[in-house]
């Protein structure tokens, strides 16, 4: 370790004393390797439970929650957790309309008064809102400390809380400073559920009517028979079909997660399915339409535009907008016209590498990548548009 | 690709409506490889030096730079990168006493306002200072964009400026807030050390020394023989030799960092050398002392603490102590008393996983760590502190 051979990392050209334009380069290989679970536990706040002690490891913690969480689980979470004596929370505004770099900075300053040193902790206790602030804090604290998640929400356990990314929000522009810092564990309890209002509810179903879509047969054929159900009673009727059905989407999600987990191996991401024309619905209708629900409409639109260029059947685009209005998500927001799609397929294309890549379905559990602009001539646009807003669904 | 195999990232345990505590784990690895070179160049601001220019690549970019570099090399700078009218340039007053995240949001917002996308590329033209902030900007940005070095002071070039990391100071605390987040490259041109001013060149010269002493007895004789008439002329004479102290300098400091570039695989970290002390010493003295001349205060006790434990000769300690002298850097402070060297090693411990790690030489080219608060008795500390301060150096 201490020898002084300096081969294998320096490569010299030139001569020393000849003012050639570069004498040597060295170069610097750096490698980050992590490993996270997604553990689907039940009773996480049952007296008595071991595992969120347990994965927090006696180390000194934060835990932030939101205002609604603080209420329904705070009397709960707190007896559990009291024992350890070192933890503290936070309890903040989060919502879409706050998470801002000033709530990153609030938890940073209240983990440094609470003492966190580079092996200190962070809990994200709240939805997919939460864990994005808390995993960006968790990233800049000494350039980088753990954080577990604890979703709440849907949407959080199947989707935005058992990523890698954290973001906020920046002088208007969405999640436009974020982060990649892997949690330690993810833990999901269903139980949580029950206390989620419906319409998020359902707007988590959308990204799990996506993951089946693109990938899982099985998990499309479980939302038809069983998301109406499982909606009404916040996943505790049926039971077993419900953490099927959580299983199942996070099986998907994280299997195309792994393939590329930092955005840096390939532009084409299946998971961006339903995620080229809602950002620029939500853009427009701001904090009026939830985000499933604009992905709901994505949907929708992007099967449609495959029915149009003949690589969907017109059956299966049925099912897929049937399952849809089943779920009570919506197909259509008048707010989407051929303008918003245009502008909407130029920003994928600034951020996609300067694809489209536009994720359709062809099929249930199948899916391919429209690449060029021209692959979706505004023809079929307007047509698909027309289609969505007349809700003429059996015509073929 | 679109097949629906689940094995291989997923374990199921338990029954799906047992119960049980946890009934199913997915796991999810992440993988984060990174290369990028630092080169060492000649004239890149000379008229027609394509070398910043094909490092930028026609991409949308932002230089970030100070204004005393916007001052000597504003000039010559701006209309080399002319032609591709894609650059714009913000002059930051970045000084350890403003370096905050709102210096970091000023780059964010700049860069926003410029149109940079996932592309876009931001340009540190500074000193260390300078490339910490535009490093922690640009791994927030969208995620992380890309970003170039060009370090213009000595620091930049052989120790802040080609490394992962970048930082910012938080609520009081340094480099509280942070981030690893490699270059794509660094590119080192000597001649910008002519215009760094004399102190800040010795404080330079001080890291030099440090990778001198634990890696490389080469680069400690070339110091020994040259760093005056180096720092005199600003690195121009002699020439040659100047070259070589960058490369040995910048060698040796990656050759060290690429053995642990995220700081998460071991706490022994020979270029903690110099570095257990001097934190302490420049909170205590502000922005009074350079981090250079802290650090040399810093190796000076090191040095003496091994030759007081007998892990270093009489003779080469006193080579040490007389080089950091002939450099013009301190060997003391009297600041630094018995108090101010406990809290440091306590501090220490909890940044180096309950270690002390205290780096101190065995040779010249050779160190050793100390591990444990205990292999450094109060009775060592007092001893050696007693022997700096009263400048007794050719006492055994």
């Amino acid at each position: 370790m201490l020898s002084n051979s300096l081969e294998g990392t320096v490569s010299v050209g030139g001569n020393a004393g000849s003012g050639s334009p570069e004498w040597a380069s060295v170069s610097m290989d750096c490698e980050a390797r992590a490993r996270y679970r997604v553990r689907l536990c039940e009773s996480l706040l049952r007296p008595g439970s071991t595992v969120l002690p347990e994965a927090m490891a006696d180390r000194k913690a934060l835990l932030v929650t939101t205002p609604t969480v603080e209420r329904i689980y705070g009397g709960t979470m707190r007896p559990m957790l009291r024992k350890t004596n070192t933890v503290s929370t936070l309890v903040l505004d989060v919502r879409e309309e706050t998470k801002s770099m000033d709530l990153v900075e609030t938890v940073c300053k209240e983990a440094m008064s609470h003492g966190l040193n580079r092996r200190g902790l962070l809990v994200s206790f709240g939805g997919g809102i939460c864990s994005d602030v808390v995993t960006l804090a968790a990233s800049l604290i000494r350039r980088g400390i753990g954080h577990l998640r604890v979703p709440t929400t849907l949407i959080g356990q199947i989707d935005a809380g058992i990523g890698l990314k954290g973001a906020v929000n920046f002088c208007g522009k969405k999640s436009f400073i974020g982060c990649f810092h892997p949690p330690e564990q993810v833990l999901i309890d269903p139980a949580f559920l029950r206390s989620v209002p419906r319409r998020c509810l359902v707007s988590g179903i959308a990204e799990a009517i996506k993951m089946g879509i693109v990938r899982d047969p099985d998990l499309f054929e479980l939302l038809e028979r069983w998301s109406v159900e499982l909606v009404e009673s916040g996943f505790e009727q049926p039971a077993a079909q419900g953490r099927v059905l959580l299983q199942r989407s996070i099986q998907a999600m994280l299997e195309q997660l792994q393939q590329n987990p930092y955005e840096d191996r390939t532009y084409e991401r299946l998971v961006d399915f339903g995620h080229t024309f809602s950002p620029a619905l939500e853009a427009v209708l701001g904090f009026e339409i939830q985000h499933g629900e604009a992905v709901a409409v994505d949907i929708a639109l992007s099967a449609t535009i495959a029915r149009a260029l003949g690589l969907l059947a017109p059956e299966v685009w049925r099912r897929i907008l049937r399952l849809l209005s089943t779920a009570s998500l919506p197909i259509f927001a008048r707010q989407l016209d051929l303008g918003l799609c245009r502008d909407a397929l130029t920003e994928a294309c600034r951020h996609r590498g300067g694809c489209i890549n536009l994720v359709v379905p062809a099929g249930i559990g199948r899916a391919v990548f429209l690449k060029r602009r021209d692959d979706v001539p505004d023809s079929v646009l307007e047509h698909s548009l027309a289609c969505l807003s007349t809700g003429t669904l059996e015509d073929s």
